[in-house]
């Protein structure tokens, strides 16, 4: 979630929650970080999102946030423990930046790392260890750039992208990267609010009761979280990037997997 | 708290969390860190410990762990702000380091930093940030020898020290460091357990009947979080090391302050 204003993500996470072994099988583990300017504290569970307490806690408190990032894990890679829980935070240019993966890109773990090293042992911490790797490279400090950095950050997402499936979400406290490399949505709420219905649980809210005219509310997921709006479909090969509730550039990050090792298998 | 088995933590965050606003004027907001192997999680709320939800989550939830950091905050330098909220945590060597501080170090922030930076602006971040650069010059990974890296610990502990006041715990989900520069205390919980009865709280235990005989539990503190029983007082400019629920070593860290310039004010 990415907006231009303070907004809580209850509800969003209350469909996205029992997905997490009840309603869809991503019962490993979930994770929830909550940006407040530069900051973000991230709450993990290596227990499935639809019994841990945890959850239940975040579901019944709003926490208001202007870009939040949510994860159920389903292990491809890995075992479950929490420093395998997504997301993942590490700290660049001094500020937190905040990551989730959905896919299985294997072999990453020959890219080569140095500043950045993973706790635990899963593909997704690999690579977006390497992907900070790039961008520290790239720039000194946080760019001026706003398209410079979200160009690299395309180019990086494609590079990964030939060691397996890359969708992924990228948090810097500025902006939302969503990645699709096979399966995204999005939505942006804004004036004339409706109403709306999860598609996970028999929950509706009316969005006109609870914001202003002014506020702008970006969402995006794996599949649509609500039965009844209208949610645009990710093209593959594409990074997303929102700023303010709204979707700012749509850019290439090819799935060009010409350059990796033959695989056995692969999970999305 | 550090531990020879996962423990809950649950008894001395309900002492430590009225501090937080209620009996200690500690209420510029909190932070509890959890250790399960080399990752840890952190929970933060720039809120007072004694009125925030989520610390009342965490006295009613038990999550067990072997090594624990929790701070209540009394802001010296730096606003209230999720970003100035400690513990603060980093990655180094592929594992979570985790700090948290008591004092203030003025004129810290002239020392230069390079693979890690503050994300909110106390002195506090910085000083962790300065120390972990300072085992990064010096280990290219997490040392062998436990000697030769607590003795790191000590000398830039003791460097930083030369700033202000340093009281801290460091935790890397191995070892606990806890810097004594004004004040500390400790305490070894092991059989045969008794019964205790919190400093701030009308809240007792018997952990004999939470325990097995071969427990082990380290817990460090500001001030004594019980009233009945004995903690040892630290020594202004040592440093104690835990490991496994035990004092492992105690080194010298002096407290010496010659080339600091000279400070208007110091609190504690």
């Amino acid at each position: 979630m990415e907006c231009n204003t303070p907004t809580d993500i209850t509800f969003s996470f209350s469909g996205l929650a029992v997905r997490g072994g009840q309603t869809g099988p991503h019962g490993d583990g979930f994770g929830l970080a909550f940006y407040e300017e530069n900051a973000a504290r991230v709450f993990l569970d290596p227990r499935a999102s639809a019994v841990s307490p945890l959850a239940s806690f975040l579901r019944e408190h709003s926490i208001k946030t202007e870009l939040a990032v949510a994860h159920i894990r389903k292990k491809t890679r890995g075992g479950v423990s929490l420093a395998n829980t997504h997301p993942f935070m590490r700290e660049l240019w001094g500020r937190a930046w905040v990551f989730a993966h959905n896919g299985t890109v294997r072999g990453i773990k020959r890219k080569r790392l140095g500043h950045f090293n993973p706790i635990g042992d899963t593909d997704s911490e690999h690579a977006f260890c390497w992907l900070l790797e790039g961008l520290r490279a790239r720039f000194r400090d946080y760019p001026k750039s706003a398209r410079a950095l979200r160009t690299t950050v395309a180019d990086l997402g494609a590079e990964i992208a030939k060691f397996g499936t890359f969708n992924f979400l990228l948090g810097d406290g500025r902006a939302l990267y969503a990645r699709c490399d096979t399966k995204l949505c999005y939505i942006v709420r804004q004036a004339p609010f409706g109403r709306a219905t999860l598609a996970d649980a028999d929950v509706s809210i009316d969005f006109a009761a609870v914001t202003t005219p002014r506020d702008r509310v970006a969402v995006v997921a794996t599949a649509p979280l609500t039965k009844d709006e209208t949610w645009t479909l990710g093209v593959p090969g594409t990074l997303w990037v929102f700023r303010e509730g709204s979707l700012v550039a749509t850019l290439p990050s090819p799935n060009g997997k010409r350059n990796a090792r033959p695989r056995r298998a692969r999970t999305s």
